[in-house]
């Protein structure tokens, strides 16, 4: 008789597509055997009768202890980011390394690999965030790191400190086609951030709302329909990171329309938070702060849009773009004091814990979207584009052993959120109050139980370093023919 | 150690969310386990090893042994015809019990099981071609018949014995939606099809080739507009089917850029054929009617873009809609003689066995779509959207075991489609002379192998039928309040 | 020298092209000559400096003493109708001879000349509506009521007594493309109507607000839509008459964009009016009834796109749609009574009085539109569209002497309008207490004076019957070519 | 009796509002009566009895001895350029000041007044080409200027030594905004066509037709969305130049479609030479060089997507881009030698001659769009929107007498087109051998006859400078408000 680690016995299993009752059966860290009445012992049973399982969460976008320039501090570094991850049903990160303007990338790679050792709970593999392309960077360094499983980019229209324009997102696709690679985009006008702000600045509207005003959704949207060109010209798929509303969507539809390979993401933030978010509140005026992130919460109406996204396939994946700052403390949202201007306040807020039980209870529960697009979304997708799947993502037999049972809370007995619910090191939660109808009730990692009826239990270092496959194969052909 | 009927072993499996090797153990028809190195035995094992296996096929829609009223005859009846589909991968069909205009649903249903019994060698279900729609059918036959396991409807809005108004049609959506079936609509504007055929047959233009210009791309396109407004009116899913080019495709995608549940389907004719095929033959002025259906193929630019909507996820489903008719004999395509007029040759061609090799060929060896696309739309989104899921659709623990393991032929030695290598009753295919890349080796029919190694062997009768489930729950809400 | 009848002095004459500062002298109904100082005597000379003179209103779209079959009454004859035009500056109207099914055309055409006769004070030209699309009237009615001047046809997609079916439709189209006639459509779905109004009272829901509920956006989108698609196949020009919003809109831009000849008309209750209009006023349950009109009124932000579609091109023609009704009496609003449900109250409301004031004060003067577009939308294009240009529609030499001296009123001063200022027999008007900038001072009706300073001044049948030109060539041509 | 400089008798008269015959009466320059059997003598009276006569045509894009910096040399000057102008029936041209990098503009007015004065023909004025938009420009130079009549502005997205970044752009459309300017936009995204121009160059693809390759119609999407966005940001009007093709005029028609003020031109390359027309001669590999401009001409499906947008109204105006060299010597095509690449050939075509006429026989001739459509997009919008309205580009009493009489050829009778013909100084024109069927039989430029019969008699210096007006209004609002 077969002998397992660890059977999952009789578990509701949901997949990206499928939906069926068995036995899982796990040995080192993998999935071997799925079956109906498995006939076989394990060192470990656990019987999850009636209970959700679905593969554990993928969070294709979040930022990690990153370094910063402008005395602000993310409060997270890979112990507390992941142990937060686990805790939410997350078993796979993909944060950033981000190279410095004059610097080469692997320097940061470097970086963000000690930054990472020792501390992550579950496994991680890293995006490398392109800020300067030079002629070196794109034809030598990104090829050779691609080689060794760092096979996504991303790159910003938008950040002083980060952006590319045009000419070197094209040499950035160009690299990312010729040698297999991903790009993610984030997709804003930065000229138009900087005018508007001015002149906000100018008439003296320095209050967080206004951060919102200088980063309005037409700005989203033609950096969109640029990015979108860019991937054209070059024929090679991209992904538009934190689509914000309806503008940008159309912006998308349209060219999957055209056949062209136009990935989106979009994120918790956009459908649970609005501009009205970034309002004052009489006795902080800094409170809208906690909710400024790029792009902005738009309006109820865009978020109807974002919600229509994601039901009828126009999303790839659902990200956290978990990007944690204090509220309070110098290294924080306040960095810049309590009266400071809108445009000086850290962008970003939490949410790798939050964001599968968010979807879970307002999309799959309410009837937005059906359990094989929630996994799908969060967890079989993001690992397929960038290169971890079938190791990652789902629930099949010789993937790792990664996935969630969920508790689930009948109406009227929702789980009440709260920041000291969760596990990250911030000191605030933008979804403070929200009424939740499922949460993890068990994590597990490559066969590991991390977190359990509420308790936490991973050793600080026991996530690997994840590297990644090409997410499709290179291209040897001449993205001018396409123009000849 | 558990025993097994049969055994797959390392079959490079494939569904629409994962791709992974195992050995599959089926019992009693179904697949009860799924693992690496399955520590059983089996009445018999098959090694697939290096071979791709995927779910047998789900054809939601084709006609087998339909009555007609003007002399023409469908050329199979319901074994010729799933013994084609068993022979092509296909396991699970879904034909039509279809209304006369004065008569009741139930006699079709009840006639249309007669022609079926002893005869299926593989399991189908009905759809209810509902044709006059009448108080009694709407209100009382349609849901009685919903209970007994016959929950999917097609409407056409042309053809004048099958055609209902815009005021039917509705009924039958509130019907649908009160009960929770699913509508089938073939959308084409019956009126623009008259008129357009009396100025052709008035100018002597009778040919083949005009069938095409008394159906244009706009005449679709403006049902198909229609068909989307009063799913919208009644607030309920529908499925447009057979969607042939651009026109029609545009009108879906807006629907679902507005967040409409609009399915839509298509077929190998639209991507294989075009109007060009209904050309005249100097040796037989008849040659291109084996190529008319309805709607017609159009040209190449519009197949590009019905890739497009397989590739981008618009299209739900791709089906034969299998309509054989003989080219010879008195009762086929020169029914009316040959020198017949266009509008006097029946519409439809064959395609059930050609329907999964085509689009394997073609569609996924040749990088148009990936092979989990594949098996979503020829498999497991029919079986979802027509309630037959999950005991077909997928290969997953609990299901009944349907599969195909594919034979794949190398560039250079593709195997030339021809007619007498297929399994149909019809004198020709429409694609005689395509190079195929790949054909299926093994199709498995509830654990029993109905087609191996190019000898077709399953008792006539021993198909099932299958009751269908509600594809989604019945709606007590009144569609009004969408409108207040 | 030269001596003319009337000589308008100074004028700041505003055409669809033009923009000047001039003499006009009038001679036998007639312009003349315009000319700076024009070196010439009159039997009568009026100063305009420093007021604006615009061309004579053309009213394509109104209905006076039109007969009905339920009761009800229009509460405007030709004499009251074109008197109230007359002092709105509206020189032209143009009602429709209504066919009822089962008889001729002329006998509508005749009996409508008879109620015309002795009565009108400004000229008129006749619409054909098109009832009963019968062979005989498409093929031998039509083409002579063409050729003794009545050009153009109105049919309908809605309402039992008047609706044509899709095949009727064409019939007329391709009647229309041989002749060189327009042809007007009421684009709104009958069946959807029929079944949502069912609905409506089923629930007990019949307040006059309803009304609204009867007739969504999609309800007209739907039927625009398809109008468009058999104008496309009959490949001639149709005009959609009183377009109410943003779906219908779209439709349309989308068609134009596309190079097809689609005209479309709006009206003025698609500006001032929306569904909030038809809300219940505690003291009269009917009072909403007063605002009742199809498309109905529909909210603030499809008013928006109006306006927009006003100001880019977008509609050819801004008309009254004038059919009045009265509230009081029992053959206006209540004609079924108080509590009549939405479905029995007159559909319909007076406005042909008020529809240049309310644009040039709204329009114009708050640089909505410029003077230009002004005069194209409400004289000059009405005019090209149904065969009376040059003739009617500018202000040009050899054109008939029409036109209109304004008075304006600066802010703060605007007259306030209501019903007791108006000259319709209608007893209400649903712009009552709206502030007006603008009010026709002068109107001028071939050379004759016909409303100076308040005082209405013209002889019961002075208005003389225009038979009108072809507004475009016959086309020999086979409409069926453009589908070979 | 009043007597006249030059009467016009029985002129067929076509506006962009009216057409009617009359006789004009001409004083001083200008317009002083329009009337039937005008009751004058003149000192000169010209019968155009029968014929045709429209305003002068307004050249809203020509260049005229504009300086370059890399050896080539524009081939005409003010002399022969408005000579060739005038004997094409156009009475007004608006050449360009180009400011050059570190330079100011009023140096550039200044240099241009120079190269104008004693040799231009017919009326002119300058737009203004931003090269350098510093805050000295912006804020003094620019609002200086517009007060002394240089009220439009053009800015280029690509050229290196002319190309504005978007914050510069937005800079310049504040002014304009403010200051009542309009801004001309070349919307081509310049670091696509460098990198694409680079691998072509790289692949040793340097022929002339692979100027198309360099830039194809996505570039002009991207840079003409861009262009749109920016100019909703900043809220005020712009007109896009030289529109090539359809996917910038789908982009300008969803502008539209959402209310933004964006207005467009097109040029008669894109209506008469495809892509087709850079290929290669055996005898001569440089011959395709004749047709280099940018945009490159597309294919003919592009052709008819711009007739649809002359006909629709999409196109504000008509204009020729005259920008000529020489094909022979070596400051023009050949500059770069026989066996340049395409990236160092000149880009522009001549075009200031022929502009009317084409239009008048392609367009009007063939029913293609109608003479008032005619007259506004080659005279009365151009005028308009650059400030010469109601002094250019209409036949109204006050307006400058400019007018231009038809001969018209009947079909059979064409007129070949040939370089011989023409007045310009360059040494091809691209549009040799066009069958025309009309060409200005008399050009009238302020009642001055400059061309007539075949014959040129205009003076070198007779032409005037003319400062044009604000187009709008001054906006003192601030940009901001429409985003809070």
């Amino acid at each position: 008789m077969n002998t397992y680690d660890l059977i999952l016995r009789n578990a509701d299993i949901a997949t990206a597509g499928d939906r069926y009752t068995a036995d899982i059966g796990v040995r080192d860290g993998r999935i071997c055997a799925i079956a109906q009445g498995l006939d076989a012992s394990a060192a470990r049973e656990i019987d999850a009768r009636g209970r959700l399982v679905t593969p554990g969460g993928v969070d294709g976008h979040c930022h990690f202890d990153q370094p910063t320039s402008d005395g602000s501090r993310f409060a997270d570094d890979f112990l507390s980011g992941t142990r937060s991850a686990a805790c939410g049903g997350t078993t796979t990160v993909l944060p950033f390394a981000a190279q410095q303007k004059g610097r080469s990338v692997q320097e940061a790679v470097d970086d963000y690999h000690r930054r990472a050792e020792g501390k992550a709970v579950i496994d991680y593999a890293f995006h490398l965030i392109v800020a300067d392309a030079t002629r070196d960077v794109t034809q030598r360094e990104l090829p050779a790191l691609i080689e060794k499983g760092y096979t996504s980019f991303k790159i910003y229209m938008t950040y002083d400190d980060l952006k590319l324009d045009d000419r070197q997102i094209i040499e950035v696709l160009a690299t990312a086609r010729r040698h297999g690679a991903m790009t993610m985009i984030h997709a804003e006008n930065s000229d138009c951030i900087a005018w508007l702000t001015e002149q906000l600045l100018d008439a003296g509207l320095t209050a967080p709302r206004y951060h919102s005003s200088s980063r309005p959704m037409a700005v989203e949207r033609e950096a969109t329909h640029r990015a979108i060109a860019l991937a054209e010209l070059v024929d090679t798929p991209i992904l538009i990171v934190h689509v914000s509303g309806r503008e940008a969507v159309e912006q998308i539809h349209w060219a999957r329309g055209r056949g062209l390979p136009i990935h989106a993401e979009t994120c918790p933030q956009y459908l649970f938070l609005s501009a009205e978010d970034l309002g004052i509140d009489p006795d902080d005026p800094m409170h809208g702060a906690r909710c400024i992130c790029s792009p902005p919460p738009r309006d109820k109406a865009n978020q109807q849009f974002i919600w229509n996204g994601l039901s009828s396939g126009l999303f790839t994946i659902f990200s956290s773009d978990h990007a944690p700052f204090n509220m309070n403390g110098s290294d924080g949202k306040r960095v810049a004091g309590d009266d400071a201007s809108f445009d000086r306040i850290p962008n970003g807020i939490p949410g790798v814990e939050t964001r599968l039980p968010l979807l879970m209870s307002e999309g799959v529960l309410k009837g937005r979207i059906d359990i094989h697009r929630f996994v799908e979304l969060t967890a079989t997708n993001p690992a397929r584009l960038y290169g971890l799947y079938p190791r990652k993502g789902t629930i099949a037999v010789g993937s790792d052993a990664d996935f969630v049972v969920w508790d689930m809370f009948p109406e009227g007995q929702e789980k009440l959120l709260a920041n000291d619910m969760l596990h990250h090191d911030a000191d605030y939660t933008p979804y403070e109050g929200m009424r939740l109808r499922a949460w993890p009730g068990l994590t597990v990692s490559r066969g590991r139980i991390v977190w359990q009826d509420g308790v936490f239990q991973a050793e600080p270092g026991s996530g690997q370093f994840l590297p990644c496959l090409r997410p499709r194969a290179p291209n040897d052909g001449n993205p001018l023919d396409k123009w000849l």
